[in-house]
């Protein structure tokens, strides 16, 4: 992890451009498991695309089955119809882990894991492959959750587009650990270190218009994603 | 609020266009208001730019000063390289905020606030400016630590580029509340309701080489971003 977590704190937090990313199956086992264990933990992917010279940064929900992951969207949405062309799509899902306090302004960093793909997305037209990826999307949010909900009608079907993006080409960059101060600025008397940063449920809010005999399920219980 | 709330619902965290989104001025105060607050909450944004064809998306640190956002990195990072060419640049900023869980998977949704930014970025040449910048971003992932550590030096300031992009062309969505499902819905059996989520800090971790009289500023003290 040294010698990622060197590149990394280098950057300050700007992830390495296209031509330095290797594809995954190279990197061998470890990394393709860190890609999906830190895709497995977010909740919101952020979708980078150009139209007309334009890019655009869009924040999405998304679930993965496999090397694939899938986005969906309104079939009427602008972004749906442009990435369901095939144009250059770069996706990004970044855990914030904590805030790095150095000595000195200029060391001060962030501890993150994080995830960048680049490819081009296909839409879905198999039903069964569409409803494949809406379970994962219910499922990524709440595992448990899909068996115990409505599943989509023809017309909610209809009007949902569903994207699936290969993760063959995607890279996973982590800071972790402490600050990185210069050797002559350890001696100045301030306090550093980590603030450990982390997304954490609170008390479940009961829609108003919930029937009083239903409790929250158990796996609503203790919500985490990690 | 309710009409951008409606809006986002159906997007399903797709946001508008650059097309849909009108300059800030015309919005009036409250959504100025509303892209600080959440600007100045957040703690990384997601920067989108496109090089030969590519998107690319990312994730870094900022600091807002008055109706400019102020980013940094290596005077050797190509993305900083890319953008100080003046190209145009998409910067968004997601805080999510919780889980909507409905009784149909169609409706399951999330509460978050974001922020984009279309424009084109400037790299600051000034040096007051640059440290005014770099004040911003200490200052802006914690109150009260610029004038406690080292402020940069020559040769930091030296391989340290700093890039402002006008919040003029910015937009703020929201979406807050319960589920929306359809009225036939409502009598599943099933929980509904809303997980808050939120980015919470924990215990401070000291750095291993702390000099032991050193405690931990008051300004550490219960951490949060709200």
């Amino acid at each position: 992890m040294s010698s990622l977590e060197h590149e990394i704190d280098q950057e300050k937090l700007s992830l390495t451009q296209r031509t330095k990313i290797g594809r995954m199956p190279s990197r061998g086992h470890y990394e393709r498991e860190l890609v999906y264990q830190i895709l497995d933990e977010g909740l919101v992917c952020h979708i980078g695309f150009t139209v007309d010279g334009q890019p655009f940064v869009i924040p999405t929900a998304y679930g993965r089955v496999g090397d694939r992951l899938y986005i969906h969207g309104s079939t009427a949405s602008r972004m749906m119809r442009s990435l369901a062309q095939g144009i250059e799509v770069c996706v990004t899902v970044t855990l914030l882990d904590g805030l790095v306090l150095a000595r000195t302004a200029f060391h001060h960093s962030m501890n993150y894991h994080s995830v960048v793909i680049f490819g081009t997305a296909t839409k879905v037209q198999d039903e069964a492959q569409k409803l494949e990826a809406l379970e994962a999307f219910t499922e990524h949010i709440v595992p448990g959750r899909w068996a115990q909900v409505r599943q989509p009608n023809h017309q909610e079907l209809q009007v949902t587009s569903v994207l699936e993006l290969p993760l063959h080409e995607a890279s996973a960059k982590v800071r972790t650990g402490p600050p990185n101060d210069e050797e002559q600025d350890y001696s100045i008397p301030v306090w550093a270190g980590v603030i450990p940063l982390e997304l954490t449920a609170s008390t479940p809010i009961a829609d108003s218009r919930l029937q009083k005999e239903i409790i929250l399920p158990s796996y609503l219980h203790n919500y985490t994603r990690k």
